[in-house]
């Protein structure tokens, strides 16, 4: 895996401890979320849109109407700016300011490509039904020519990108180590339920 | 409750049957996410950062250090977009097109007000806590001169604002719902885990 370089944009200067530049890790926190929230400029303002994405070797995927006005701005030219967050736990420390939460986030910049290619943009579809669920791209319809029209599939290098993670228990000062006050982490935990079928 | 007007931004084009404009239900949104996604315009390009929010009254609030470049950005005067996003579940339909998601989002743009009264910076903080949990706010230790210092608080008002919901099981293609394709509903369902003593 190469080596991602540290940019103006993307080196953190508040909480560098928390900083994370290794692919590894952040190709594991793409892959765990489902949602990103999609950042660009759009007339003259920014518009800031969740949506489902994916992760092919090492490139980031989006996918939504091809009249999509975001998804315009971005293939007009915009930069967009990528941002996941997982929400691990909230952190309750003896002072009111030491209070924090537990997360790991991606944040990544970059231009928008239109996967126009149809055996690519097919093969990319399918791999987002892949992390629906393994197997699945195997099982549903296809999609037909109109259903491939109404949709376009954007994907962004993950070059210009950095991460940030916390994790583990309140840091507080010394001096209000002894207060009479809980301290902990409330684990915020994601899980699956049970399949509801149609 | 005023009720909220549709503006240019606001006006959801795609998926029309899916925005919400009622108060009520976008406060509910906004008061059970604790993570919000903050874009805004920075040094000429998007930036969109994940921090905790919460709501008093008719406005939404964020904080963090004073220092944040992109809170420096929208206190200049950057309009922003905060996005809030509850997933509630992967939708499986017997086409490949029709896979969607189930959640509950908010989109609210607006320029940031820095809360700069100290009475008013201190109940807010406050509030905030009370959001980690009920109570918390009277049992933690207060924040010192310092610390009110080195923290920004920035209140949005919930003006300008959208929600999109989407419920239920798949809508497939009248022709498609004889395939044998399991379809259905993945539950995304997230939890308070047991607590973590420091």
């Amino acid at each position: 895996m190469t080596a991602i370089d540290i940019t103006e944009r993307t080196r953190l200067r508040r909480g560098p401890k928390r900083a994370c530049y290794d692919r590894k890790a952040i190709y594991n926190i793409l892959d765990e979320a489902f949602v990103c929230h999609l950042g660009a400029s759009m007339h003259g303002g920014t518009a800031v849109q969740p949506t489902f994405h994916w992760r092919i070797g090492d490139e980031l995927y989006v996918h939504g109407s091809s009249k999509n006005g975001l998804f315009q701005s971005i293939l007009a030219g915009e930069t967009a700016c990528v941002t996941v967050t997982l929400l691990d736990g909230l952190v309750f420390a003896r002072s009111a300011f030491h209070h924090s939460a537990n997360f790991r986030s991606v944040m990544l910049y970059g231009k928008g490509r239109l996967v126009e290619d149809p055996v690519e943009k097919r093969s990319a579809l399918d791999r987002m039904l892949e992390k629906f669920s393994p197997g699945r791209s195997r099982e549903a319809r296809p999609p037909n020519e109109t259903e491939m029209k109404a949709t376009a599939v954007i994907a962004f290098a993950i070059e210009e990108v950095c991460a940030k993670v916390r994790t583990g228990g309140p840091v507080d000062d010394e001096a209000d180590l002894s207060l009479p006050v809980w301290a902990g982490v409330k684990p915020v935990i994601t899980t699956i339920g049970e399949l509801i079928p149609d």
